[in-house]
């Protein structure tokens, strides 16, 4: 009996240019695209992602299909615990719309800002549906170029220094302290500029490499050491948003060979 | 006056439908391509990138220029001082072979697996070949996609757990250990199958996701705890090398959130 299938297509930081052939023929497979509703979701973000199935579309019609976000506890007292609930919650709406709207046989896709693997609750939300039994099918990933990616980019700087680890963290992370010996990190998340407070509770010199929107027409970017850009970089956040109507944003914090004793 | 441009691009993990649009603009807009010669590089890997310029040129023929890359110490006894002495020494001969072969106005291409930004001295090589002054242009960078993102993506796994951080480390770094209270690391350039240690060295029960040549006809992917499938990836190992003539992997470590005591 021909199963559903279902594929999780990275669709890269914003630039449409950043679809790989990969994720152009998933699209092209697929008949159903869902899409979650996140209600504050800023319309452009939806907008930029129906341009993409215009631009990509295969030979047969497709259909979009909205559901609903549920509510989620931006606020908790237990951060995982919150998150896990919200997960099992979106797994529950999800396994119903692709009962819904999916034929034995069909294929759907989701298409994901970035990589599927990256700070992104897709997959689990996927394994948690499957786990339930609330809906049967087949499915794929397609990795994305993620923001960290269009930042190094940007910046044409390597992510790593010779030899040495990187960290990707979030903005709660690091205002909970960096590991010790970790000395490079890329911040994702962080809607309070959290690299503002870096030299204070880490020690040395430290420098950013900042991106707003990375890939869209209101991208910014600003590099220098932290302490001299940081209401440059303010600013900018200030600014893309304004511009854009949403905000995100990512960073390389780098702390420096020598400390600087000027 | 016009410049000469170069263009850096990530043409991702082996698999030539990893390819972005933008990647394959910066193909179609490039003449020349600089190919560093390693030597004992499997000619596979080069065909691979000729196979990907015949498929996506645009409609100005290209030409292919080798470069012999300088003898490097594989054993020193600085291993940082070393790499950076034949970054040296390597910027000195793409200066020469880009001031050579490409003229004013022209627009030449590296080819770069996965994403230039990760583990590839390049762009560090290109910083050092403009500070010289041998040689003057203008370049960008090209995001591409990782064996990182080819790893997950068919595992179908997400990178980081819940609200956690990743950290990217190599073969080299695992053995001397990981920073206190990393429980989540993805492994590059390990030729020496160090996961195989994790356990004794930090403690706790560990999962491995494993994949070797991903992307390519000779990809093998091996999950399970480390202990119960280090027999199976060494054989894995071997067998990808022995059909492919070389062998790339890259694997996912997490330390389980529960001991395991049974």
């Amino acid at each position: 009996m021909p199963m559903r299938t279902v594929s999780v297509v990275g669709i890269g930081a914003g630039d449409p240019d950043q679809l790989t052939l990969q994720a152009i023929k998933a699209i092209q497979r697929a008949s159903v695209f869902f899409v979650i509703d996140k209600g504050a979701q800023p319309s452009g973000l939806v907008d930029a992602r129906i341009a993409m199935l215009e631009t990509h579309k295969g030979a047969v019609n497709f259909t979009v299909v909205e559901i609903p976000d549920p509510p989620r506890d931006r606020t908790p007292s237990n951060y995982q615990h919150a998150v896990t609930q919200w997960h099992a919650q979106r797994a529950d709406v999800l396994a119903a719309a692709i009962t819904a709207h999916l034929k034995d046989g069909e294929t759907g896709a989701f298409l994901v800002w970035g990589d599927p693997a990256l700070y992104d609750s897709t997959l689990r939300v996927f394994e948690l549906m499957l786990e339930s039994g609330n809906a049967t099918f087949e499915y794929e990933v397609i990795p994305g170029i993620t923001s960290i990616q269009a930042l190094t980019a940007r910046h044409r700087i390597p992510l790593n220094r010779i030899g040495e680890p990187i960290h990707i963290t979030t903005g709660r992370r690091l205002r909970e302290g960096l590991p010790v010996g970790v000395t490079n990190a890329v911040v994702m998340l962080d809607a309070h500029c959290a690299f503002t407070e870096v030299a204070d509770r880490e020690g040395g010199e430290w420098d950013v490499w900042w991106g707003g929107n990375l890939g869209t027409v209101d991208e910014e970017i600003i590099a220098g050491r932290v302490g001299d850009v940081d209401d440059a970089i303010t600013a900018a956040r200030s600014r893309v948003k304004e511009q854009a109507g949403w905000i995100m944003d990512t960073y390389l914090l780098r702390r420096r060979d020598e400390p600087d004793t000027t």
